[in-house]
């Protein structure tokens, strides 16, 4: 009988919800993600709680709203104490290995103030969210002029190096840039180089080296000692939007479906999305020639990493371990590429903030949802939840604010499940904020969507966005202002601060635990509103007579 | 000139605001407190943020919110990584000791996780909420057929026995009982008891034990060679309510204020009210007959609480200490006593919630203030905020939610401040939940007052309750349902809902850190947004262009 002894937990950097096959893209190819959707469930509702990696990755990795775990932004520390997945999953006997990209940043302060370091078991685990590491790749190498983004060392270009490509930072000069005619670095960076063949043998290219590893991980002692869950966390189809060939070559203008964007939308936008849109980013993704050089790119990146996915398939076929590993596929938020005049992520429109959500179980309880998708409003904090289930634990509510989402892999639905999605965005690193004059503590949005009506809170005194789905699919005419919606956007605002009241930090002690503690202090002596003998039994009267006779006064 | 070096922070446990003659009381003398309150500023709207000594104190100690921190009753742990003022402090040279209760109970789930063990100085002082111990006693030591209600040990037991006192649990048959006619033990729990001299010489009983505690941490080493802090915490008044003589006698019925309450408060109460003041305790209290015993016995253990802060008082001024401690007098909550049909805390009523705060500052910049009141809303987070301050830190607004006093000190009004006092409550614990059919994560209360208006709002789908308190100082008319202030409550539930949607978890970076990351990706390498090279300076586009020409694919 098929059980699940593994986790394998895949996630791709900015992958639309909407750039695979089977979600029904017209041009995009991705038969290896179709194979997972026919062998199991794929949610077409599914919401990241911030559209940026670093918050939606630790919302992933303890289960937790932004708003609760507090790593808001990317860069914010994860402060320590947060339990994570791995933490869950060990007490369970199940290890997790981190094989790619996380995000995270240690709370340094936190962690001297409680004598922990990266040199014990412990602290490293800590400094790397509950993850052992088997790679940490964050895939992210630039240079500029006041040195490198990242202080630690990228595995991906030591191991380039290694290859003997030249030069100190191949990540950038071959696996994200091409080359000119004269032979020099054509960079990635720049857009209009992206449908130049990365410089880097295929093989060598970033997706196909974390596969690598993971194969590595599949084939040692310790995947096989153990079960484990192993995070392999690709940071493609991520800019610098450049693929090796023969991705480069794969898609072309011809394949780019138009923007999603209307003129309409630029008309006196909310100050907020105005702000987003009128950015660098915005700008540029709103010209034609950048559209149709990155869309390209990035359906290359894509479908390198479906045919990798492809190999890993494969390889998990052909050594048995489909039978009793559970495969989870999915994103940590998508990419506006243009769409509602907008490039990255940041804000709730579906093409950022919805991500591809793909569950394998191998379980024969599984069987009658095989190939089918589910419609239930989900949240990414529902994975950790999820993977406590698969390893045969309880979801400690009282910590994990997801839920697991093995009922709709069973085919069942839950007597109440949520009715609304949350999402939250702190934009208090970004210009804009500056831009805007909001205070760090108010640049903070949040977005309510309860399967119809999606809304965006803009603390600082903005007004809201509003888009009304099942109208306008497309989310193209804002509702924010409407005096015809006053009454949903209140209905709204009042679930949204429900929510906001939520019991978020009495993580130390469950309702259960809560529950059996009432009435419990009169059986250990405190007898409160007790006026005499007659207001306590017999039996509690004993511990109160005392021992000794006698006046000592 | 005189400087702050050191800090005695005294706190009375269940002391009423308007238990001092200072505070207007009409028959209890404190012409102690009065002394401090001569010498300094008495606020006159202090309020904790929870009516119960765990939530209670677990604000004062992080400066932070009951929702923030989530100890958010007694016996909730704290959960490690929460800074506390002793983790503030000591990184400006200060040192935090603590001489009595604190409540904390340790997170020894979040300790094992993390390594942590109390017998490391670290760990110890994670278990003890930041504090290093001089001597910890909560001050209950009952017992009961399923045994004591702390496990630890007490400290103050241990010194009547050692001072020959009989029994196991002299703590509670003799510094909290009487003597009945045959010798013996008339039980403190027993209210009938209350105004039997407790057995035990005065100066063995609780309050003075710990004054002379605080005298030898005064006259030591510790407090010689380092600036300190003292937390003082005294459980007096606290029940049982029976105090030694000569206090015992002090105070009589003909002292008794007249209990604060109208019938009209029992027809139709809000229904968590309604459960509270119906629980064994509110029915108690509602008896005439119990509050003539327990209010003069009450009032008694204050008295004591007075004289023996006289006489530290006085040990200050004749050591020269009055020269460099700030002396901060205040309490965890208060005490209904009767009043609103209630006994203990729990709820939102001024008696409850609002507590004594005297601040005593030496240096001369608070001369302008000494024996005046403020008026402005201050809520029991603003200790720890100012404390830093009288360190001489700047106090990390992303992790203290309070407010530093010291403006108010020297006579200055902050431009702004704050607008609304914000308490909670979590009742998930007590028996009244399971009768209302709460469920443990809806058994939470809010107390919102801007000043005037006092509004409570139940989670649960109750109705609120709202006070005027400039036509209704006694909180005696409920005008949670009345149509007329619908407008009142509706903004009232708006600042609470804005409130509820704070930044409270962004914990590990400041403001100032945030604004100083704004735009600084580029100057690293992330250039987002370049088309071509006309989006870039000349020394942006140095990094990219790579050293090695060739063709590597």
């Amino acid at each position: 009988m098929p059980e699940i002894r593994n986790i394998l937990f895949v996630m791709y950097d900015q992958l639309r919800h909407d750039y695979m096959s089977c979600a029904g893209h017209p041009t995009m190819r991705t038969p290896n993600f179709d194979r997972l959707a026919a062998k199991g469930v794929r949610f077409t509702q599914a919401y990241v709680q911030s559209p940026v990696c670093g918050a939606s990755r630790m919302s992933y990795y303890t289960g937790r709203y932004v708003g609760s775990h507090g790593a808001a932004w990317n860069g914010y520390p994860l402060k320590v104490g947060e339990a994570t997945m791995g933490d869950h999953l060990r007490k369970l006997g199940m290890d997790s290995w981190l094989l790619g990209k996380t995000h995270m940043t240690p709370d340094t302060e936190g962690m001297a103030r409680l004598g922990l370091t990266r040199d014990s078991v412990i602290g490293a685990r800590v400094a790397e969210c509950g993850f052992d590491l088997w790679v940490r790749e964050d895939g992210l190498n630039p240079e500029g002029p006041d040195g490198f983004y990242y202080a630690t060392p990228s595995p991906y270009n030591e191991y380039l190096k290694s290859l003997g490509y030249p030069g100190e930072n191949p990540w950038h000069d071959n696996a994200n840039a091409g080359v000119d005619e004269d032979g020099s670095v054509a960079s990635g960076w720049l857009m209009k180089n992206a449908r130049k063949g990365a410089n880097v043998k295929e093989e060598h290219s970033e997706t196909p080296w974390l596969t690598d590893r993971c194969l590595d991980f599949l084939a040692s002692p310790q995947a096989a000692e153990r079960p484990w869950l192993a995070h392999l966390s690709y940071i493609k189809p991520h800019w610098p939007y450049i693929a090796p060939e023969p991705y480069a070559s794969m898609y072309g203008p011809q394949d780019v479906v138009p923007a999603n964007r209307t003129e309409a939308e630029r008309e006196d936008p909310q100050p907020v999305y105005g702000a987003f849109m009128n950015n660098l980013i915005g700008k540029a993704f709103s010209r034609d020639e950048v559209r149709s050089e990155v869309v390209p790119a990035y359906m290359g990146l894509i479908a390198q990493c479906d045919d990798q996915f492809g190999r890993l398939l494969d390889h998990l076929e052909s050594t048995g371990r489909m039978e009793d590993t559970m495969i989870v596929l999915t994103a940590d938020h998508g990419d506006y590429m243009g769409d509602h005049w907008m490039g990255e992520k940041d804000l709730f429109h579906d093409c950022s903030v919805r991500v591809p959500l793909i569950i394998y179980d191998p379980r024969q309880s599984a069987g009658s949802t095989r190939g089918t998708t589910c419609d239930a409003l989900v949240e990414s904090i529902d994975l950790t939840a999820t993977f406590i289930e698969a390893a045969g634990g309880e979801v400690p509510e009282h910590v994990v604010e997801g839920r697991s989402l093995m009922p709709f892999l069973r085919g069942d639905t839950p007597a109440e499940w949520r009715d609304v999605a949350i999402s939250e965005y702190d934009y208090s690193c970004s210009v804009m904020a500056g831009k805007l004059g909001v205070a760090p503590k108010d640049a903070v949005l949040f977005m309510i969507f309860d399967g119809r009506w999606k809304m965006m809170h803009a603390e600082g005194g903005f007004r809201p966005m509003l888009f009304d789905t099942l109208n306008d699919p497309k989310e193209l005419d804002d509702r924010g202002d409407d005096p015809a919606c006053a009454e949903t956007r209140a209905r709204l605002m009042e679930r949204l601060s429900a929510w906001s009241r939520r019991v978020s930090q009495r993580t130390t002690i469950s309702s259960d635990q809560i529950i059996a503690r009432r009435g419990k202090a009169r059986s250990k002596g405190v007898y409160l509103g007790v006026y005499d003998e007659n207001d306590l039994t017999p039996e509690l009267l004993v511990p109160i007579t005392g021992a000794a006779k006698g006046d000592f006064r």
